[in-house]
């Protein structure tokens, strides 16, 4: 298994060239794009990795799973649908596009940022940073990793930059969608995208996702079984922004993207996976990443349609 | 599990009431909207039915996965992907506000009437009257029902009134991406739609896209394993319109709908299901049949994620 | 003032070169870029001309404006406007995009395709030949020219190519704005567009608008003012495509562009304009037609605004 | 003619219950919706009025010219086209549906907000305040009053609620194309539209865009003429939001209306108009006012088309 996983990412490594670091965040495009590793967790805890599967990125979109995870189990599932709907867009990441007949919860997924802005609503905290602090707690917790923690920098940069997010939070608070103050909410939101992790971390997650919420070590259920199909699910079909059907092809299982280069690759009932490797595509996702999960679903029978 | 469905079907008989059959072809609105019905065919060759499981509706977009399939046995996956792409369009069935950018293949989905449409020339055979005996040959070989046929009066109806395809067709024409002569083609696709079938012939044929091609009882092939994972990753991020979303949260299989009132929902590895229930909801998906897959699915614990 | 617009056609002779005559139709890429030619009539009935004044081209959407007016003449104001709106669209001429919500009546302009396409049914006649041999006539009747005609091998070149078209005209059927057979009425559309005329056509139908209705020497009453206002108020802010406000900011006075390199101009009270210059920019409209009338305008403050 | 103005005002009273008065900004929800009011100022210095010509009602978008012309006199007509087009966009007012690929200037347009906002960035200042107060000088040197002034609870009322505004502000700074703070532009675009006029004051604005730039008693040229067709041009194309066709149709001349219920007319070498109903239709243009506009057009053949 670690030879495949060996041989998978040497493989994989000439698609690094393909691809772009994400540069709408200044700090971002500092990261070295030949970077490349993978972590596989077993259902049974043994675990393999390859190449960099110890160097840091920040999670970006890959935290919105637990954006979700937290919303859901702090206000249930049916505030969370109350507030944003679970079908594909059809458009990019930071669409800006809604019509405005459109713009209603019915029409904005939990995985792209307006529905994340959206869901830090819902996550409990006498403040936002309570709130971040809980999110970053839940997310540690997942990974069994203490350490993990936002990258300051990244985070300033996000704050700087983020436009185009202060965009959709107005936009999210003019159609009473939303109603804390903007900068408030964006800040908790800039954080958590901010958060640092590596293949491990991301796997450990995913794992618990595929184990529907139960630690595969103690057997606590760290959170109910409903909240975790409820969040594969919404990976299956939206997690990789407009690329996730081409991924259901390619791949065959729920999975998550971040511009920061991570993917995390939940297999329901057999393991987590975490890769990184920080050239992307024109949808956002680690292009180099997609094909390594792709050749360890073929080599694996990991594709569960 | 025979009392079982049993009590689903009288459980969601009352849903039936939430619903409108399908009124743009004259001939779908005379449809008995209290019909309900059900059909599960396991893995190892038995199976269980209750409710109006008997009752003939035209498989209208059911049809999709097998238009698919055999494009995909006539020309391959490159050539498919060359003409249609795979992305959910967060639109409805029959959406017509493709804009002239985004009009090319990778925005058209083959469980969309744009996209099955276009498939239709990618199938084999030396008219269009040939191309659909092919198709309709193929649906009678997987619901090994040699009796299948075409509702003519619906078939009818549909030719007479599709003008929102024919503009579809014709917009495909006018950017290149079919050249066949349009009313053929639409008239091997109204066929198409028009095919009769029962919950036995949809759950047949699920069973094999479950079996992954394999014939369940002689162990043949019927066409390669590759195909039917396409087709059931196709059904699961965009198989019930824009409620396919909703439906992988509340149901967690693959499933085509169509404005019949049929499901046909596939389980990988498990079993192939075929529910009837003519009344829709604003997506076009039945109400009936999607509460009882979501009850089946829930007593079974059939969700993939 | 003869010697003004030889100037003027001498100083716009260099534009032809930054645009490409339009080539979606096979037929219309044969013709010479760099034909240029200008016929102002003024009020009084003196006229004056300068380069190709003389040279055929076929009139295309220069039509549109004609069709608009034969069916405000057989059905009135309210027939018209209870089928098509008024509203620039802020699209391209040929455009495809609306949304479902949006596909009304009040969202057609008649100097786009689909309104046009959409009038042609309130032109009066047994049959669509007979409504285009009316629309002919009128056309004859308004231009002082018996022998204007189609040009047959556009017709037929449209009428083979014009997908796009049928596509717009199924849609119409599709949502129940026109009843009769798609092929008769582009039939009538096509052949109107394909309608041959020169400069000096193209300034005397326009002389009639500018003085709306009135013919200028015979003072027959042609046709009720309140069309022409109606028809000149439609020009002015939709009659040059998604260029309407950039050609009311350079040149100030209703107009019609075609993608046969035409352009009528409509100087209310002083003038009827004719130009032509085939090569088109992005809109599709003339380059130096454009500039011709421009430079027209300033010479002699047509500038209405 | 003062009888004419006041017979048209006792027809057009009853139009005032068919509209509502504004209600997004929870100030203007307190406006009386019976007032109704016009002032007309000829070219040559009388003035006739009617009804509540002397109520007060804040400016609204009926600024928006304003801002266009200062923009225009403080930087020029090719900075001002480098940041904002001139095409009618075929949306409401407050339109929020840009693609990624349609937001660069030439969608976007001066008169509406997402325009207006971006055209404050080129009116010179030291700080927006500065901007802000060269502009209330201005609108009160072509209103010849100097004690025009912000009506402080709707300018509050407006900051407090603006949010669909900060979106728009926020989504041309993440698009590049403005880069000062978004609190301030809005700021001083949030007290422009809270400026108080009465129908006198718009009339005497309007009076000399009609007039080109020049005093009419003075004699004196207050900005260049070219600037003034500029604007006239964009009233007549989009003044009136996605209801100019229809105004151009039925009144025909350029004109702007705001959602405070006034609306400013511009005939060309004849007149300015100002008009006064807050009961708006549902394009954000004042019902009564549209009347009144479109029979006096008829009685003084006003109608420039």
């Amino acid at each position: 298994m670690d030879a495949m996983l060996k041989e998978i990412t040497a493989q994989c490594a000439q698609y690094t060239a393909q691809g772009h670091v994400a540069t709408y965040i200044p700090e971002l495009a500092n990261v070295d794009p030949d970077k490349l590793g993978i972590y596989v967790l077993l259902e049974d805890g043994r675990s393999y990795s390859a190449g960099d599967h110890q160097a840091l990125f920040t999670m970006q979109s890959v935290v919105k799973p637990l954006i979700l995870l937290l919303a859901l189990m702090d206000s249930g599932i049916d505030a969370v649908r109350a507030l944003v709907g679970v079908e594909a867009t059809g458009k990019p990441f930071d669409a800006f596009n809604y019509s405005d007949q459109a713009l209603t919860g019915a029409h904005i997924n939990p995985m792209i940022n307006t529905g994340a802005i959206a869901l830090c609503t819902l996550i409990h905290g006498d403040t936002y940073h309570d709130r971040f602090s809980r999110l970053l707690e839940l997310t540690r917790k997942l990974a069994d990793n203490p350490s993990m923690d936002v990258d300051q920098s990244v985070y300033e940069s996000e704050k700087l930059t983020g436009n185009k997010n202060r965009a959709l939070a107005y936009m999210l608070t003019a159609y009473g969608m939303i109603t804390d103050p903007v900068e408030e909410i964006l800040d908790c939101y800039f954080r958590a995208c901010s958060i640092q992790a590596n293949c491990q971390d991301l796997a450990k997650i995913a794992h618990i996702f595929a184990n529907h919420g139960r630690h595969p070590v103690t057997g606590e259920q760290m959170f109910p079984g409903a909240y975790a199909k409820y969040v594969n699910a919404t990976l299956a079909t939206c997690g990789m922004y407009d690329g996730s059907g081409e991924f259901a092809l390619n791949v065959g299982f729920p999975a998550k993207s971040g511009v920061g280069g991570g993917i995390m690759g939940v297999v329901p009932h057999r393991m987590g996976i975490g890769v990184f490797a920080p050239a992307l595509d024109k949808h956002g996702n680690s292009v180099a990443g997609v094909r390594m999960l792709a050749k360890l679903s073929e080599a694996l029978d990991l594709n569960i349609y």
